[in-house]
């Protein structure tokens, strides 16, 4: 079935609003929520809603408030989440690094005990609709190995860079730190397809193209090998040390479902040091080389991140945003 | 044959002095690339040295230049490194960000027209010894296809994350957003080993760890396949832009060896919003649980970056550097 943007947003603010959120907060976290299905990413929207509920439900996330601010100089700021919706507690700190960067050239948030911020392209976006430049990371509960190990000690810790374009398509990387995620292998294994490259270990300690291995190991690998196990260690280190906050091993530890987590945020005002005209140029440039790539495939021309998700949108907004009968059955009873 | 990092460090020097660097400028260079080889980074160490002084004869390299400031809003800073040494440059930039961190909490410098800075960890390394997080990263010429493509027309964009520890094992990443360099793919090929995992695509479009192969196709793979094209796309968007310098597309064009590259550092003084000692807590918590993985070869237990090249720097500070005899001839006959 299909329901229109509009109707998932209310759907999911009233049901926050139920839980004792704000009226400004449940519109505000609904609406993120409804757009990231809008724009492909129903991982973090719709079918995840159920769990927020049931995390505010068990007392890991507090509906009502917002990050409070611990300490501060010039142009960086830590604070408490106080264990608020991760969305709305992200917004908030990234429109705080916004403000920052505005008075300062560039802001800096740090935020720890907070929540899942579902989609992590979000904050960057947040950023280049402002006119900023952002970058902004987030630890998450231990869930891949690190190169060389066989328990899943390290997170795979999302990454986001952002630079935005007048005309709205702005230039963004959002990527978790494993090369696949949990969901895009149990979807696979449904599907009865084997992954593109090698997905991870099996029981063996074989590189394995097979999600059904990969799920039964839960031997996930990172990113680029070893190399995203030590950006993940790193963008564990920076989250949690800047926010004095959890680390990935200390969220590991917590009792229930993710939560207390750490994030940074970054915003970047280069328009008061580059001029506008000369920054747009140089985007066109480097987009028209890279678009000019000779594919493997021609019928698949090269893409950027961005044009996939303006595409997904448009047409979700022309006919509504695809649901699992089940799964708005859930949401309506909750 | 072995050489002690004092005497490396004396001969670079005098050989830079002798092309028109300052003697300030000819010892800085030459004792941090002597200090490349020293803790291991062979590549962009003794092995380097000629590549420059070549490139500083061709007119590519300025010698005895600085960079100049462009433009300057609070935290923020552009300059133009009026393509002198990359070494230099890159250490003044970052000196300058951190700078600009003690005054704003934080600080980012862009730099255009400026070279090759060697060793990435240098300038990570820089801002931890002054007691500040630092992350930076470079573009460069086109040397890897994006995904999906066959030509060459993404950088390999290093990335540098750094966190002191007050111990002096500072935590550390760099990394380039290639899986492995052609360097790695022509010593595997010289000893006869394959990659331990796919390195590239060979001529027909099939992934294979045979170096030989990769090296003929020059079909190398970004980090973690998709994902490291695009970081390595954002990389050098953040770094053309926020510097108004060179694209990897415009590296590309320009005549001769690589020049003109573009960069960006960023300092962070976490110390006056993070307690020093919850800090160091933390950095103890999450380290002592990664080392704590279950290894998957008994004999090779976990270790973080920055230990292996502490290992390598005792045993090159005892026994001296290890040199090829051809390459320090040459260097003692520039």
């Amino acid at each position: 079935m299909r329901v229109t943007f509009e109707e998932v947003g209310n759907v999911l603010a009233a049901k926050l609003q139920s839980r004792g959120c704000s009226i400004v907060q449940s519109i505000q976290v609904g609406r993120e929520m409804a757009r990231n299905s809008l724009e492909g990413t129903y991982t973090h929207g719709i079918n995840r809603f159920a769990r927020l509920i049931r995390n505010i439900d068990e007392g890991i996330v507090i509906p009502d408030v917002l990050p409070s601010l611990v300490s501060s100089f010039g142009a960086i700021e830590r604070y408490d989440g106080n264990l608020g919706l991760g969305v709305s507690n992200a917004l908030y700190a990234m429109n705080r690094a916004i403000e920052l960067a505005k008075m300062h050239g560039m802001g800096l948030v740090a935020l720890k005990n907070t929540n899942h911020w579902m989609r992590a392209a979000t904050y960057g976006y947040q950023a280049c609709e402002a006119g900023f430049a952002g970058m902004c990371f987030t630890n998450t509960m231990p869930n891949m190995p690190t190169w060389g190990a066989i328990d899943s000690r390290i997170g795979n810790n999302p990454f986001v860079m952002a630079f935005p374009r007048s005309n709205g398509t702005h230039l963004i990387v959002d990527c978790a730190m494993s090369q696949f995620s949990y969901g895009a292998l149990e979807l696979a294994r449904l599907e009865g397809r084997t992954m593109p490259i090698d997905a991870g270990f099996d029981e063996s300690g074989n590189l394995t193209k097979d999600p059904d291995k990969v799920i039964k190991s839960q031997r996930i690998i990172p990113t680029g090998y070893w190399k995203g196990a030590a950006i993940s260690f790193m963008l564990d280190i920076f989250a949690s040390c800047l926010s004095v906050g959890n680390c990935v091993a200390e969220i590991g530890r917590l009792p229930g479902d993710e939560h207390g987590i750490s994030q940074v945020f970054i915003a970047i005002n280069y328009g008061v040091i580059a001029p506008e005209q000369d920054v747009e140029l140089i985007i066109e440039n480097a987009l028209r080389d890279l678009k000019n790539s000779k594919p493997v495939d021609k019928n698949q021309p090269i893409i950027f991140t961005g044009e996939k998700t303006d595409t997904i949108r448009r047409e979700n907004e022309k006919l509504g945003i695809p649901v699992d009968e089940r799964v708005w059955a859930e949401i309506c009873a909750l």
